[in-house]
């Protein structure tokens, strides 16, 4: 099987918690709309002229005849077929639960930047992000990642789920590295009372595939156009 | 099979997306933290002292041995088991993307009176509230609600998968019913370019099990503290 990836170009955002399973995996994909006329591509399969299951927004994949989109909803059809989640139906709950609290994560994450609209630049929202950032690396970010590290602790660890890798290990990595990458100083002080997810973003980022995948061009760099944006004035 | 559903007692909420399902379908459920201790009973699943798997926050359902959190996800495990969504794996994946769509909806508009902090009042945050509204009913609800329109029209309806009901109609009634509650002239605006998701909205609030729910102390009115709240002043 061959996957295509359907994501904006230029970031990494929603679309690398998909390219950091697809890469894990060894699958087959490609990343269609990094490629010619790929954005052309992507946007005529969201207008839908020819799809009767037009995706709201990007990231979407193909899966044979199937066009699924957001993340988890991604992850939960590729996890089994890739070897990164679980058959059973009540741990694949488990996990798609698990993943859908990343997926609250990440779109508080973008908020910081982005507190009043999303059609706006983040120069139009300064005092608004930075009242939104200091309440999110106060408490809600500590939430999230405590939420997580008391779930490693239940498996028995060192993953998620326990014993076996799955897909929101994964997101977890990215989450970690792309918190270092927007707030550092925060997540000096954040990462102290979460040494077991800190330990899960370790065993990632030693995996074979995913060196090879960090240090290829495939994955792109952190940047101020994605969702961890390094605005040191939002860091404290 | 009797459900036990654990959310916040006193209001509609994300909670009110699996209760419309599980009314509709007539199915057996305890809605257990409106019951006796059962704000207490809540938390300590939440803790977690004896449960593996601790949801991040309500709602949840216990369905057999399996605690289910997230409502995209309750709904998913539900939806095949009470008859409101296909079997079929792809149109699962499907319904499931337009659950998730209906999940990120939500939000925005719990972050119309909650832009800065969930910790903060509304009367903490109400200059950005205002702007935040602002944007939310000219640009986002009128982009959600039409994506829905075009979903419809693109299935042939009635309902969003075609001819059979599914619990996104249900959640896209709630959406609808809560946009009248908290935005009245707005939505007057909005709604005169989606006539296809009125008249799910319209069909659903003539089912017979609606009806009967809606007219029954079971359903929490809308109020203030809940994630459609009426503050004139957001809009116009």
């Amino acid at each position: 099987m061959r996957y295509q990836l359907y994501y904006w170009p230029g970031i990494q955002g929603r679309g690398e918690f998909v390219r950091l399973a697809l890469e894990e995996a060894g699958a087959n994909y490609d990343d269609v709309a990094r490629g010619k006329s790929g954005i052309e591509k992507m946007m005529a399969m969201m207008k839908g002229a020819g799809e009767k299951r037009p995706p709201f927004a990007p990231p979407f994949l193909k899966s044979g005849r199937l066009v699924i989109a957001q993340v988890a909803n991604i992850l939960f059809h590729l996890g089994p077929r890739i070897g990164l989640a679980p058959k059973d139906e009540g741990q694949r709950a488990w996990l798609n639960a698990l993943q859908l609290t990343v997926t609250d994560f990440i779109k508080e994450v973008h908020d910081t930047h982005h507190p009043v609209a999303t059609g706006l630049y983040y120069e139009d929202q300064k005092p608004e992000a930075l009242r939104y950032a200091s309440g999110f690396l106060d408490e809600r970010a500590p939430k999230y990642f405590g939420y997580f590290e008391r779930v490693i602790d239940k498996s028995g660890g060192p993953y998620l789920l326990g014993r076996k890798i799955s897909y929101v290990d994964l997101s977890l990595f990215q989450l970690v590295e792309g918190m270092r990458y927007a707030f550092p100083k925060a997540m000096k002080r954040i990462e102290r009372k979460i040494p077991k997810v800190v330990a899960v973003r370790n065993r990632v980022a030693d995996r074979p595939a995913i060196q090879a995948y960090l240090a290829s061009e495939r994955r792109i760099a952190f940047n101020e156009n994605g969702i961890f944006r390094r605005y040191p004035e939002l860091d404290k």
